[in-house]
């Protein structure tokens, strides 16, 4: 019998730790993506009223429960756009030749938002799920891209005191080199600022620059249920207030980029929000 | 028809923003208060396994459900001792003769707690409601003592940006002497960072010591459902990093003061959580 997302998920959630930038683990990533997307493809789409500017969302349903919004534009139900990748990322150079910024954001978006869509129908009220699939994800990726396993929690010797903290994911790439501040979320809200109170703390206690806080969100739409529609929860000048007085962030990856956030890289002082598609192309810059 | 919890809880939320330190508000509170012992009278009390030294749990039940866990020590089945609450607190003078810091934590403590069990036993999963009421009858108490109702916005004027940042409760004495920062939790858990990033923020803002953050919480425990144990979760480690790395708060006042916490005013450089009882009697040597 062919595995269901939730049996390639437990696979994953079991051997995800031993080695999270292994090609064993992008494998079950690819089998969740393949099944989520068969479970997927006999439903309907049924379109939402989008209130955010150009952008166009729908939610499957199986007549009785339906999935949070879905990009219209970022969905891409094409397995083997996931053949592709796994084909440019096996070659040793990280070129991820073929690939531009776009179509990898798309690709890793429908990767995520495909298996939160089947959580969504086959479960009730479960977000950790969704959400801790989503941290599988982004932290192999971008394990993958850095050459490192990340860890989760790390120590503070402080004078006469020993602690450990724990963060989303730590990469750390070696003496005199970066290190990585990695929070992975599927949506924000006014939880966000613990990700800039997080890096105040590195930043307090190992010394600024130290680590380069890189946010990835997958998404900050929220649907009325009622109405169908579609919104996106953005708090800009919180977010600028944030990065004065808290500490620097210095990426905020999205899959599906809020427009409003957007504007943020062009007003001064910027604050960097990108396309997560763009770090794989960006990260060996960041890392000098 | 007597009114039930909820009902009151209704006109409450109605009445609320109108006068937060008036005495209608702390009516509705004391009705709220009444009609909850009423419904828990009548239910059994189920002994949990208290993990926590020198403390002693319960839950009501109706068969069906449990009810979070009381703290068998601190609760209160007595409406007089509101009723003598109410003579105490409608004196002119703020002494609340006949009270001392331990009668008003349990009796408050007994307000907060017999309202949430009596929304734990009729809804299913409404975190919600508790919370909310928890923070009407906080910020009715702290409003009453400081003689000042407070705000949830708070202004931001900054060179070109002028925005406002949203804070739980802020309460301004006026010129040239303090502001209280209070946010109100029925429990933290790793959320609590929150507390001190929105204290960096009011410290960047507006300078430091400006503002005086004193959460308020209820409680820490968490109930294994299975096995009936109930253990209080503690970070006390994280918190001395927050205070010396994020920002630093005035008082952390507990209604059921886990005892790992206690011990933090213990210790160089102290971290001074109380119960919030205290509050009443320190309130003005906090606000000179």
């Amino acid at each position: 019998m062919t595995p269901t997302p939730l049996d390639s998920y437990k696979l994953l959630r079991g051997a995800f730790g031993k080695d999270i930038k292994s090609a064993a683990n992008r494998g079950l990533l690819g089998d969740i993506f393949r099944s989520s997307l068969a479970f997927l493809s006999v439903l309907p789409r049924e379109p939402l009223i989008s209130a955010v500017a150009g952008k166009n969302y729908f939610a499957f349903s199986d007549g009785k429960k339906f999935s949070r919004a879905v990009n219209a534009d970022l969905f891409v139900d094409a397995v083997d756009e996931w053949d592709a990748f796994e084909v440019a990322i096996n070659k040793k150079k990280k070129s991820l030749r073929g690939f531009d910024d776009n179509r990898l954001t798309r690709l890793i978006y429908s990767v995520a938002i495909s298996f939160c869509c089947y959580i969504d129908l086959t479960h009730v009220g479960d977000q950790k799920t969704p959400g801790t699939f989503f941290e599988y994800l982004i932290a192999h990726l971008f394990a993958w891209r850095l050459d490192v396993n990340p860890t989760t929690r790390i120590q503070v010797l402080n004078l006469d005191m020993e602690t450990f903290l724990t963060m989303d994911f730590i990469f750390d790439l070696g003496k005199e080199r970066p290190k990585f501040h990695l929070p992975v979320k599927t949506s924000t809200r006014e939880r966000v600022i613990q990700v800039w109170a997080h890096q105040r703390v590195l930043d307090g206690v190992f010394g600024t620059s130290r680590f380069l806080g890189t946010p990835v969100i997958l998404t900050e739409t929220k649907t009325d249920k009622t109405h169908k529609i579609v919104t996106e929860i953005c708090l800009p000048d919180q977010w600028r207030i944030y990065q004065m007085h808290i500490a620097q962030l210095k990426r905020i990856y999205y899959l599906d980029m809020p427009v409003t956030y957007e504007k943020l890289n062009r007003v001064f002082p910027p604050l960097h929000v990108k396309q997560f598609g763009e770090f794989f192309f960006e990260a060996d810059a960041l890392s000098v």
